[in-house]
């Protein structure tokens, strides 16, 4: 339980690695999590969830799969979008960007159905604040 | 599901009542509002759900009941709070505030249990987009 508000941009000044969740706010069963975006991420898809996501700063360039075909979305600052379940996604930002993301407490980052992770990617489902 | 993205700024620009949430996106069996808050609600709780407010802009106060002590948490832009389930509280904005929240879909604005509420008070659990 949170006794007082957490501020989204001072965590999000609060560390630099990309693709690296920062834990803000639990609801229910759900996680409020921050991160930055940087150049590209791997191909996933979240089996059982859809993802939530909205741009606090920059603009994030989301691909989908739907079906067989491929297409993009783009999101700027206030965008909110949701991946629904099941579908592969791939997050690229070409500058910086910071996302808030909701999604079941316990979410891989990679999801459960994934490309090949290279060694620097954070799997992870979100790190909680000091 | 949603296609394209839909835009906070652009949302909160397209009606004026206060206290009258429109759902931007759906996430599992969540909602995603957005509302304006001006002066003060009602006091009420959700039995079976926490409440999940970020700022998007301006400033909101929360009094809450905690175990028979009131109390308040003052929010500011960017700043996300969570409400336990069962909690009693009482939003209040002097001035205007755009507020995003994210709840179970069928969260009625009002709660579960509420003091008296007047008449120009939307009881809703979200309108959606046209």
């Amino acid at each position: 339980m949170m006794t007082e508000p957490v501020n989204l941009q001072k965590t999000l000044q609060s560390f630099s690695e990309p693709w690296s969740p920062r834990i803000v706010a639990q609801l229910n069963d759900y996680d409020v999590r921050v991160a930055k975006f940087r150049g590209e991420y791997v191909w996933h898809s979240h089996l059982d969830t859809d993802e939530l996501f909205i741009v606090v700063a920059g603009r994030l360039t989301i691909h989908l799969r739907e079906g067989g075909v491929e297409r993009l979305v783009t999101l700027r600052q206030g965008d909110v979008y949701v991946v629904p379940r099941g579908t592969e996604h791939k997050p690229v930002s070409d500058a910086e960007s910071h996302i808030l993301m909701v999604e079941p407490t316990g979410t891989l980052t990679v999801g459960d159905t994934h490309e090949e992770i290279p060694d620097d990617v954070d799997v992870t489902t979100g790190h909680h604040l000091d």
